[in-house]
């Protein structure tokens, strides 16, 4: 598979630029390309997605599932698993050997067209050329072996590492990067972050610590240690560490028994679809939700220095609400001088047809911070004012912050999704996706409800009557699709996904639809 | 560089095949070889360290330092890297690809003697071949592009990868690992597995969530999210993170303006030196601090779930307890139902003579979690008991639950230090440290204070009256060493540390002390 797949590398390379070339120029700036693509793709001729040569030549044309699922060496590979290693959340084991662009291999060589991807965070397709190239590369051998402690010996070329990467593709007004380990990682430093900022507020500027804080904070005690809180939204999610935990209200499987803070959750607008239908119902139940939000800022038991919240409620169900919402909550933080933490660590790199979903809000001022992983391969979070720096050195810091070989590979990530124009492609090809499961959702009542993610690229979910039965009947058909929140199925595909994926995938739904 | 070291890696494997095959039969069993080492050394014929050949056949005689420091490309390195990325904390910006073995090079190519190593992360030294072998190797290439979410979507080789490497090297008891990312996810998801057993002892096995639980826990409020505690020592470091850092009481500046739980914390012993003038008031001082322990435990506000230790504290100022504490220690965690988790993120792998510096305890029953990174460039905890899996799928759980890729250096890292009995190694070169420290301390009375770490490998530490001048002084004339606490210089020094190292940083301290 493997010099299979170095051939392929060429084939790879000359399928997409013969595509591409006539549309972007090779040297057009990444920034601009990636943050302004909707703006550059309405000044060319966009072919129709139905022309698109397949990025993978040597993908299969179809799934191909030939034993029950999991099949037999799968069951004794997760009996021998198990003894060492928690296999209750198991969904498949994988031959990631086998596995290719979309399509994921099980250890019985059954092949799945996957729009789960790792829980939404494999960008370009399993054994992607690129990413091969550079993960074969001098630069990612020193790398991988000399793990740096970032924050007291980076590399030289830790400057232009960043720049050429994350920080080209820095949600507008944010030039500055903290480098993590996860999407809690990341959202846990930027809580810190607002925490700092908030006390250096109220402290003023160049004020220095009193003995007082410095002892109590030792203590785990005010004044040092201030009771300040992080409030989100119910259904949110932002990670499973104590303190991502306190803001995470998905599911109670998350929480039962760990001990949190006593921080706020606000509504989170619960829209009707669809929403033409509901249009001032849903503004009604967002101006609600907004309301709230200021409520408990102003009655909170102690201040509220952040409010972070996900552009689509994802873990929690895949819940939508307006840009007005997100203007509405941006003008609220704003006015209440609390920080606005925008957690991208699904949402973001490219699946919903813009770079960063709050892209398509059009906020007058940004985010103050806006946290990433999954898709990045890396983790991290994005702020601009520099104030956001804390006061002192090692006040934000630990050993390894973040991991630079991952860095790597996200820095070609976006490369690559510059070069193929991939968040274009899936704003062209979730549109045709959004089409097809709202004919289908018309052919057969009741099966497939409160469509939605219409515009949103292929961020796409709906409720199903059925949820955890349907997911288990797509994989007998070679299709493995994930859920999220009580009833929705949510589409997560890579964004190498393209139409004649697409057809299949609607195929197979309505296969299982049909029983 | 990169050529030059692939040919040193045949050097490098035929200077210690040479050296380590009459030591060592080959197939020898990892376990044994690494839990047992002191038992194998014993039983064999042990070379004075002083014949030891070079591990790094091409590394410098010594260092080389030819600028100032930071010199003049470092200054420009600097600056540009302050405009994106905090660099108040830099200690040197590193060229590491002109490091090798024990030498660290900054961008100036000035060639220090690193004996903090990443802050006590690397192993092997700077571009180890070993490592670079496996970073090349087709199996990387797979694991980095292809980055599994492991709870769900493992790979079969997931299992054997666990059997054959981290597993192997399991503390005593410990037959079962949950992987992570860092040391504090690996500390906070030790936690949460000790809250989630304590709520399982209390409900009784079987005994299903109610709904005031359920329900509660989604308000972060009792009794779904419950008040418990995890208790920890005054001085010691579990991370940064919210949980994590609740339990750390290392300095101020970590904790100063964030959030904390109310969690107690006992006093740790402050033994005096030299341990043969002080052992009856050490044996005192050590039998107050498990009273506290235990007198918190039945006196704190909430139950204590568990209680975390580190070995030796480290970032806290290196301070040491003799086994028969920790023998105290988990009698009393024992008798009152409360877990011993033992964090050995920073001594573990090698550095303290054994593999896990709790080996040193003879614990009649192991503890009962025991967390790890650092030198193990991957992250995780231990656990035997089968109880310590939660009741339900998805209770521990999160998107990637660590990095395969980094478990792959992490496994070639057991093989070397197998293969060249690092552990004991490590033993021999930290009592030529030690013995040369103890002559320099009482040739120079004042300079070399409360010298500590004796009998624990190279995990030695002194207090010196002017630690921060001592260690820029120290970068002078080329060794790259690190502090902690507020007076201590600690050494680091990565398993490939040999005696004629030891001679240039004892000759180095010497030259420094004379000024």
């Amino acid at each position: 598979m493997f010099s299979t797949l170095r051939g392929s590398s060429r084939a790879f390379s000359r399928a997409c630029s013969a595509r591409v070339a006539p549309r972007i120029q090779q040297q057009r700036d990444i920034h601009n390309t990636l943050r302004g693509s909707a703006v550059a793709a309405a000044n060319v001729a966009v072919d129709s997605v139905s022309s698109y040569e397949p990025f993978f030549p040597k993908e299969p044309t179809s799934p191909s599932v030939q034993t029950e699922v999991p099949g037999p060496k799968s069951k004794v590979a997760i009996a021998a698993l198990d003894e060492v290693f928690d296999t209750r959340s198991l969904n498949m084991i994988c031959d990631y050997n086998n596995s290719i662009g979309n399509y994921v291999s099980d250890h019985d060589h059954n092949l799945f067209l996957d729009v789960y991807a790792q829980i939404a965070s494999i960008p370009l397709g399993y054994n992607n050329p690129a990413l091969m190239n550079v993960a074969m590369s001098q630069e990612m051998v020193t790398t991988l072996i000399n793990r740096p402690a970032l924050g007291n010996f980076p590399p030289a070329s830790w400057t232009e590492t960043l720049k050429s990467g994350i920080l080209a593709v820095a949600p507008k007004g944010l030039n500055q990067v903290f480098t993590g380990m996860s999407g809690s990682d990341a959202n846990e430093c930027a809580y810190k972050a607002a925490f700092m900022y908030h006390r250096r507020r109220e402290r003023g500027e160049g004020v220095e610590f009193t003995e007082e804080e410095l002892s109590s904070a030792m203590n785990n005690a005010k004044p040092g240690s201030p009771d300040l809180a992080i409030m989100s939204f119910r259904k949110g999610f932002h990670g499973r560490l104590f303190g991502s935990l306190s803001t995470t209200r998905s599911k109670p499987i998350h929480k039962m028994d760990i001990p949190s803070f006593k921080w706020p959750q606000a509504r989170f607008p619960q829209l009707k679809y669809p929403l033409e239908e509901f249009a001032a119902e849903n503004a009604a139940e967002e101006a609600e939700c907004l309301n709230d939000v200021e409520n408990l800022i102003k009655t909170w038991h102690c201040p509220v220095s952040a409010v972070v919240v996900e552009p689509i409620q994802s873990e929690g169900g895949d819940f939508h609400a307006s840009p007005k919402f997100f203007q509405g909550l941006r003008d609220i933080t704003s006015k209440h001088n609390v920080l606005l933490i925008v957690d991208e660590v699904q949402t973001g790199v490219g699946a919903t047809g813009k770079f960063w979903a709050h892209d398509h809000w059009n906020l007058a001022t940004p985010p103050d911070i806006v946290t990433f992983s999954k898709k990045a391969q890396t983790a991290g979070y994005y702020f601009g004012n520099s104030m956001l720096r804390p006061t002192l050195p090692y006040r934000q810091f630990n050993t390894w912050m973040g991991d630079p070989s991952r860095v790597l590979l996200f820095n070609t990530i976006i490369k690559e999704i510059s070069r193929l124009n991939l968040v274009q492609h899936t704003a062209d090809t979730g549109a045709y996706i959004y089409n097809g499961l709202e004919q289908l959702s018309k052919k057969y009542p009741g099966e497939i409800n409160n469509l939605r993610g219409k515009g949103q690229g292929t961020y796409i979910a709906w409720d199903s009557p059925q949820r955890d039965a349907f997911l288990k009947k797509m994989k007998t058909v070679g299709v493995n699709i994930g859920g999220c929140g009580e009833s929705a199925v949510r589409l997560r595909p890579m964004l190498v996904f393209q139409q004649h994926h697409a057809d299949i995938l609607l195929e197979s739904i309505e296969k299982v639809i049909k029983g």
